[in-house]
């Protein structure tokens, strides 16, 4: 992990406004600041001036406050899961932690929406939901929060099926740069309400303004739901099962690739035994048991006929849990299993069509490379993730990856995709944000100095 | 209607310019600027200076050189059938017709995507697409422009199934007033790469830059449809049984209410027999007869318990066709039905547990003051429409229409909901809008002057 050289940005005089306005919400402990100076990327490391621990937006309006009186920068922080470097303090300053607004503050079960505030994460948010039959589909690794869901644009395995967070969020309270608090978007599902607002602060990674409040959108619980396994002799053919499975109209919940690599990690971490080969794991769901097995049928017929051997279904709801947790973990699985090293994952994510190529010649490179990469990926989206993995000092491993990676971008982009699917742009992918959107920086770079004209707004993130 | 007088913002060496440049592409006769001054509101007319038949990208692109060096106005026109105003050139100056620009660039089957240009129809296109199996899921009730859709989001009565232009749209070539032209958003499924200007140019009315090409999100046609109708003593009760049907997880391919006045126009315009009586109709889809079999039964016993009566399945293609066909031309029938009158439409939407209330309120008011007011909804969505129609010089009887409809913006207000949820602002709702997001003008009117500093592009819409 690199240490960042970090610029003296909060002067004696702030720390003490800070401190007389906060008092013990304030924090300049070490330990505290040590652990608001990384995230889950693990690749640098910047220790705040100060850590906030905000209780409420009046909190957040009076932090926004004093960095504009003394210039400081203020870096949203709740959980810490981001990929890209998001909530790293590069410039120091102020750490907002916000993740102890927790507040389920409305339900609305028949309209199916739910006002809550940014540090809450999305599997407590459904624990509270369950008993109402409903639940927030949006499912990243991490036990993110859904503030910090917002600002990456998160999604996750079923956004195949119920989209990202700019489709299940229906409306948010942003505290400016300038003072103000604005609510964006609309309770309603759906507004022609002059300029969209709410899309520009999902994905802005804190760089826009602060997020205080969010309704969130809500579904039925599925009734009836199975998990169906398949291996396959290659990655290609695995992936191009799925885009058949997506041609199908059978609208899979979740429709996960894992390759054979990642699957063993996961054998490894979870002692589960999984037959370590490239797998498709779809989830599919349906109101009634007759129609789920129809269902079931179809694919079944669809998997094989695209090479899929050692079928599988998982029909209850114990079987299904255990896997969808071992996916979850995966991430983690590949760390344990290689201890002291740095993980680099990406989140690549192209059109359908294209996905099965674009993971043939990633595979392809990461082999001519040397490089021991395991892929998983959302497929039914076109999105999927390569893991590397080394120790933080091996200089000429990182250089092959860099390598790699530099190749996948461009394959990528010159069939359309993009270089971040979910994870976001952070401090990793500036470089790559800057080929993919070159012709709208100049823009992007204008709402920037119309938010945060001062630049206190987590610095040094997304904007190359 | 109201002729507005027109500024003069047009001069002759504006004029001269643009005809050395565009030749027979530019027209100055009286019929065609008529053609170009008015929308389906019928409420303003303001003819243009001139109109350019635009082919192509480079055309947009110059015109808005000519539109810089000498400071006119350019309003985008595709088919004229904005209802808010949006295509009026109240400031005089060039209308820009894209109606020409009609061609299918590109159709990514596996990909689920087509690039298309922005005059292009969606009926139009979705007859390209039909030998693929696939279609464009978007239709507001006129034969619409892909590229006017995106200017206002429009949505319609598949939206509840399958989002709206913001959730069909994945990216855009935009031509903006200062020359560039840019891309926004990509062609993969999802995207976290910087700031989201995609959602940004999608409801914008033209007033930020000009759609010139986009790539819109296709889906795999259902296998199996049919249609239950059910009639209802009240609209309340209708209503409500819409929210218990978006309850049970039956995710309808469409979900719509009709009042007993809309039935009848419908009746008399198309010669069909409906009872007239509030009714929903509700479109199920299903990969397979007994799946549909199913959530027909279950959709039935939901809409009985609910008070539905005279419930009746059409299944085949020809009767669906013929019942859905009556539902886009509502509009239609109500005007055939009072001619001379003009009609005001307005289309609010609120979080579905409102929308009863909502309903019952709008229609307590509209009789209160005597108003011949027919209500249609996407219900849904928590969206529905209120046609109110006068002859355009009774002042007496639009005092009463505006009245009640500004006691309808307060309710929906109150409870969450917005001002437009599909036909954008326009000329009509920019103090709604006022009221709706007041804590944001000043950030609409800042990204207005980001992109459009000299405010040449569709001047007087959306922006109070």
């Amino acid at each position: 992990m690199t240490t960042l050289t970090r610029p003296d940005t909060l002067s004696p005089a702030a720390l003490e406004a800070l401190q007389a306005r906060f008092g013990e919400q304030l924090s300049t402990v070490p330990a505290v600041l040590d652990a608001h100076g990384r995230d889950e990327s693990r690749q640098e490391f910047a220790r705040p001036h100060a850590v906030l621990f905000a209780q409420g937006e009046a909190d957040v309006v009076d932090a926004l406050r004093l960095a504009r009186e003394h210039g400081f920068p203020v870096v949203p922080f709740a959980v810490g899961s981001s990929l890209e470097g998001q909530v790293i303090p590069v410039a120091g300053g102020l750490s907002l932690d916000v993740s102890g607004m927790t507040a389920v503050l409305e339900v609305a079960a028949g309209g199916f929406q739910a006002t809550v505030q940014p540090g809450l994460t999305y599997p407590e948010l459904n624990r509270q939901l369950r008993h109402l039959g409903l639940f927030f589909p949006v499912d990243p690794g991490a036990e993110a929060s859904l503030g910090g869901m917002a600002s990456t644009n998160a999604s996750g395995t079923a956004a195949v099926r119920y989209g990202t967070m700019r489709d299940n969020v229906l409306e948010l309270r942003v505290a400016l740069a300038g003072g103000e608090v604005i609510r964006v978007g609309s309770r309603a599902r759906k507004t022609s309400a002059g300029y969209d607002l709410k899309n520009l602060f999902i994905g802005a990674e804190g760089t826009l303004g602060v997020i205080t409040e969010l309704t969130v959108r809500l579904w039925p619980l599925p009734a009836h739901l199975v998990v169906l396994r398949a291996n396959f002799a290659t990655l290609g053919e695995a992936a191009r099962s799925a885009v058949d499975i997506m041609g199908a109209a059978l609208q899979p919940e979740r429709l996960e690739l894992i390759d054979e690599r990642q699957i063993h990690a996961v054998n490894v971490h979870k002692g589960t035994d999984f037959p370590e080969a490239p797998t498709l794991w779809i989830e599919l769901a349906s109101p009634s048991e007759t129609a789920l097995a129809e269902a079931l049928e179809l694919c079944r017929e669809l998997v094989t006929d695209g090479g899929g051997t050692g079928l599988h279904a998982a029909h209850s709801a114990e079987e299904r849990a255990k896997l969808w947790e071992a996916r979850h973990h995966a991430y983690y699985a590949i760390t344990a299993l290689h201890p002291g090293h740095v993980n680099m994952t990406t989140d690549l994510c192209v059109p359908l069509h294209q996905l099965p190529e674009v993971v043939e010649f990633t595979r392809r490179e990461a082999d001519a490379a040397g490089l021991d990469a395991s892929i998983v990926g959302h497929v039914g989206d076109g999105n999927f993730h390569v893991l590397f993995h080394a120790p933080p000092d091996d200089a000429e491993t990182w250089e092959r990856v860099n390598r790699v990676y530099d190749a996948m971008i461009t394959e990528t982009l010159s069939r359309g995709g993009t270089c971040t699917g979910e994870h976001g742009v952070g401090l990793h992918k500036r470089a790559y944000l800057a080929r993919e959107h070159a012709d709208t920086l100049t823009l992007m770079r204008g709402i920037k100095g119309l938010l945060d004209p001062q630049g206190l707004l987590n610095p040094g993130k997304i904007l190359p």
